[in-house]
């Protein structure tokens, strides 16, 4: 792959500086193409842009009622969109993993290296993660790039624990295991999401829509 | 996600027989989603299959130049296609791994799970690795399914020294490294490949139009 280094300085107005940025990631596709297919020949073809939507919370905030609502949204789009989640990672690529700091941190870096490829490919992805940690989100956005969009799914534990979807808090309650994420082990809240979801004071419709009207 | 067994025993002519595979994959996709999306959706969306062409072969065989021709042809037709190979995967997520036998193994397995996702996401996926060993071949098959084409990308190890794409046979004698495929490390010729190509009697772009006649 062929690498070029862009240092930049620009001044003006807004016009002439959104001018200055096109022509770079134009100069950006040109030069990380690896391939014979440009990433803009890629949007033509796709007719939309790549995305990675990152979606992080609590287990039972909501992050995957999310997820599948709008991977049914976009598909009525027209857009090409892929679920990626604990379901598909845990039991394939990342089935070496374990949930210590350093295999979370691991399995969000693996996640994330396949979002960038997915993005590459032209797709729009929906990553949906606890991702509790603040360096291994920020890690995520380093490798995806400008396609990251970090949206804080929020709920607070009590109404977690009481939605429990996947029975996690009643086992871990039972003495089944420790090390669970808003209990036992930590969640950094996000410092600045791209969109901040409260859902207990919305439907998963609604958060839904409020994700789609960033495209 | 839901997994389901389907034990079939079916008679009668060619077209009944067709008939109940296809209803067999019908459930197939539904009970193997856990997206709200269907195989069939996503197929209906890109408006072709999903496949993953496996390019297996020495270093300076032709793969890389074959997978590029292809996805040029792909993209053509209106085929949504992504090209793993060592630049984009030894970059990124394979960047912790070496080329000893098992993280050789590991690498291959991670690129197989990951062109498993691709294709579940709808994309052609085309593969260009040496992966030299049988059983990380099947393993990848396993892994990726029915999607799974393997491709022998054929040419002495004579000729492969001589093109030498990666200058990595010339590093090899001036004694840089060990360990290289078909000179002191092994690679096991597949048996009984989907498609083999003969590169030293072929050009690339004649090698590219076999394997799209496969599509």
């Amino acid at each position: 792959m062929n690498k070029l280094r862009i240092g930049i300085s620009a001044s003006g107005d807004g016009g002439e500086l959104d001018a200055v940025k096109s022509e770079i990631r134009e100069i950006r596709y040109v030069f990380n193409e690896k391939s014979s297919i440009t990433s803009m020949q890629r949007e033509s073809l796709f007719g939309h842009k790549a995305a990675t939507i990152w979606l992080t919370g609590l287990s039972g905030s909501g992050k995957s009622t999310i997820a599948k609502l709008l991977e049914t949204k976009l598909y009525k789009k027209g857009i090409h969109s892929y679920i990626l989640d604990g379901d598909n990672l845990r039991n394939g690529l990342n089935s070496d993993l374990g949930f210590s700091p350093k295999d979370r941190c691991e399995n969000i870096r693996r996640v994330a290296e396949v979002a960038k490829l997915m993005n590459d490919a032209g797709l729009v992805v929906i990553a949906a993660f606890v991702s509790p940690y603040e360096k291994d989100r920020e890690n995520a956005r380093l490798i995806i790039g400008n396609e990251f969009i970090e949206i804080y799914v929020d709920a607070s534990i009590e109404v977690c624990r009481k939605r429990d979807p996947k029975g996690l808090y009643a086992k871990f309650y039972a003495g089944a295991f420790t090390g669970l994420t808003g209990i036992d082990a930590p969640y950094e809240i996000p410092e600045k999401p791209d969109l901040h979801l409260m859902t207990e004071n919305e439907t998963a419709e609604e958060s839904a829509e409020r994700i789609l009207d960033l495209f």
